[in-house]
């Protein structure tokens, strides 16, 4: 546990998948691709769970849960969206001892699912909109395991709606990209850029879709969140219609949305360091670990039972508390086991800090000396409050300006080379579908997003050299 | 939804089907077999699942996930896991577009790749006990549905933990029991029997499973949770060692232990009646329905007001409540649909009601004038408080009478196959595993448990009339 990892800046890559491990989050299945999430990563997880939950119901939406299994026919219905998942599925042929007359896919994803469905419950206006969320796990395909990143099944929550127009449907895709955004920001400090994907980049079987794209510790760009205005593409596909006030027969509009274990991996990238993790408070599974510190039973109970009233006072306070009492170990291993799980706050109790009264605080964001104080045991309950909104606002603040930073605003083809060897090029463009295939064939960058804040105006598109209204943001990605 | 059920008494399996469906709890999906858990079931589930979750914490489990899928070859290491589970199994035999070298098993359970994965993880007496949890969805190939009964793929919880004693592994085994009845009896108002299966019903690969039985509104048995212990079995199949203190190597002991979405099946049948869903208000997606009623403008502007100041009393008290404002449906129309849908206590408030600061409040599990009574205003929130809870222990009682009603003590074989038409035998048992599948194959009664809680003494067995010293519930089952 103890053991060093590699330093961040001479292989990220490296870094970051012994983290994964060293910090037990993750490990890996039997199976190639698959993952098992550890308790530590799985509560970290259902953290996030709530925070995004809440604003779900907050925004109307219910909870269901739809099969996994889903027939081979189905995926057809929909063209786009088997070409863009044929490649990717796992199939199941046998069932019971018998082979299947029809092979079952196991779901990538459950719009032909929630398509069926919704044809058979959605008859009036009056029973839109449908707004529904799936917490589960999907499969997709991959033979190169990357923990969190990359794996043939993760967890993810999937929302799926149904409306009567498509301004509704419209409203749903970005308000539902807002909740992601909001999320991001102010839950996990990942500062995002909200945009929309280009044509190349929609979902299989979507007529737009939305996207917040993350800034990584290496300067490579993740996509952390999706939101997609299905149009009528699905309704068509799974004859999904409605009589309207008129007695008229209309098809509904869809949307869809998720968010994945991946935004895990945005987390780590984002805020870890070379000595392990580094958790945002609001999502972090323990805020604060307490050490208490004794060389012999004398000083042991003293301190015990004072580590013992803090913790009931933070509790008490709504504060995740864990007090590290194992006994084999030492206070220097137990500082260094939990600076590698991303623990944000650690309180040092000693028979001295009884003796004075006070308790030392240490930082995870801020190493050494300057991320360390003695503060009074009066009010601590409050103090770690407030220390735990600054370490909140301060890695939010850090990632801003690193993504700031390696964001470069160029014209030319040369610069833009440049640029994305280390970050993300913002550029105005007028490209087709072929000229940002030929981008990415040259340099491994592709479109991120059109940001949906725009500066407006006309300049030069940087690589056509036609007229562009727009800027887009490259990167290479994950 | 608000067309009759047929009734329960009449035609008890229809009643079951076509209210799961009228009450909105949950649908066929498209693959035989498989269920879609609507938004109200799920609801319903996620209450379960803290209900659970709350009490698995206390008692010192984390969560985890672990993949659905499971290399074919682990099912073959225990000899009995797999022989039990084979004709059930779902098989992934192509991935991506390629068929795979090794077939594999969508989990039926995931005792194997918990051994697996505990092989990796322990190593020391210091790393146990382990104690995880896993909330998913597990396949087993069905094709005769009944939805929550009996379905392809189920949601639950699988425990699954090592220990470095057999006293350890039992009392785990018995703990995790107590809490499957401490949840069933207190939230779920259904009254089990904890007991022990026989040989002949035990979890393929335990030493000894511990499960809680229920009794149905018709008389029939549900086997309602269950708690295994594992014994050496998967820790000598799967090499889950660990050194002692001594320094010498030993083989864990593990349990495993579980509850599923059947306990759905559970409650419906326990508390429904004719008009019916009744769920009990621990845990009721809506422990209140509020009902306004109103016919014209003026009369609405005072109620809907009022009407609002009593929903925020009762949220901010810790209620669940809904408020039925749809404006094209009669009062009696949502007093029906509500009743369809079990909420425990309805509210009604109409202009005299406002006038006269006063409420009507109707029980659920009492039809009719018995169970509505007009209650002041003042103090509302503590009132629908109270009558919650005699709601709840009225549903427990009810439950345990029926079932204690039904419940025969019998000598004789002719009085055993007159019991188990109606409800469950309870006899002094000494058969074998051989008596026992003929009492089965005679009557279609099985042993249901053991009960942990025995007369002690010795007495004839009715059966075989050799010297029992335990007594066992047969019934018929689901």
């Amino acid at each position: 546990m103890s053991d060093k990892l590699v330093s961040r800046s001479d292989d990220f890559n490296e870094w970051y998948n012994t983290l994964v491990l060293k910090a037990d989050l993750a490990d890996y299945g039997p199976v190639r691709g698959t993952m098992i999430v550890k308790p530590y990563g799985w509560a970290l997880w259902e953290n996030i769970q709530q925070a995004l939950d809440r604003r779900f119901k907050a925004t109307g939406h219910v909870n269901a849960a739809f099969p996994m299994f889903i027939p081979h026919s189905f995926m057809e219905r929909e063209s786009k969206h088997v070409e863009g998942f044929s490649p990717q599925l796992a199939v199941v042929t046998h069932g019971g001892g018998q082979e299947l007359e029809e092979p079952l896919v196991v779901r990538p994803t459950s719009e032909t699912l929630i398509g069926h469905a919704f044809s058979k419950w959605i008859n009036s206006y009056r029973d839109l909109p449908v707004l529904l969320n799936l917490w589960n796990s999907v499969v997709r395909w991959e033979l190169r395991t990357k923990l969190f990143l990359r794996t043939s099944e993760f967890y993810w929550q999937e929302g799926h709606t149904a409306h009567a127009t498509l301004e509704e449907a419209e409203f749903e895709t970005r308000q539902m990209l807002d909740v992601y955004t909001d999320f991001a920001v102010n839950d996990a400090a990942v500062p995002v850029i909200p945009g929309e994907k280009s044509p190349l980049e929609r979902f299989a079987g979507a007529d737009r879709t939305l996207t917040i794209e993350a800034m990584m510790g290496d300067g490579r760009a993740l996509q952390s969140g999706t939101s997609h205005n299905l149009g009528q593409n699905f309704a068509k596909a799974f004859d999904i219609k409605y009589l309207d006030a008129n007695n008229s027969l209309q098809y509904c509009w869809t949307t869809s949305w998720g968010l994945s274990t991946r935004f895990i991996g945005a987390i780590i990238m984002v805020h870890g360091d070379d000595q392990g993790l580094i958790l945002p408070p609001r999502l972090a599974p323990h805020q604060v670990v307490m050490v208490p510190i004794y060389k012999n039973d004398t000083e042991k109970s003293a301190v015990l039972p004072v580590a013992e009233r803090i913790k009931q006072e933070l509790v008490e306070a709504g504060i995740r508390v864990k007090v590290d009492q194992r006994e084999h170990l030492s206070p220097g291993f137990k500082f260094n086991d939990w600076e590698m799980r991303g623990v944000p706050v650690r309180i040092e109790i000693g028979p001295k800090d009884v003796t004075n009264n006070v308790a030392a605080l240490a930082r995870r964001d801020k190493p050494g000396r300057e991320g360390k104080q003695f503060v009074s045991q009066e009010g601590l309950a409050q103090t770690v409050k407030g220390l735990l909104d600054t370490v909140q606002e301060a890695l939010l603040e850090r990632a801003r300006r690193f993504r700031d930073e390696r964001t470069y605003t160029v014209d030319n083809y040369d610069d833009f080379k440049e640029a994305i060897k280390t970050g993300f090029a913002k550029v105005w463009w007028a490209g087709s579908d072929a000229d940002e295939q030929q981008v990415q064939a040259e340099t491994k960058a592709t479109l991120r997003c059109l940001p949906l804040e725009q500066p407006g105006g006309s300049e030069v598109c940087f690589y056509t050299g036609k007229p562009a209204d727009r800027i887009a943001i490259f990167g290479r990605a994950y």
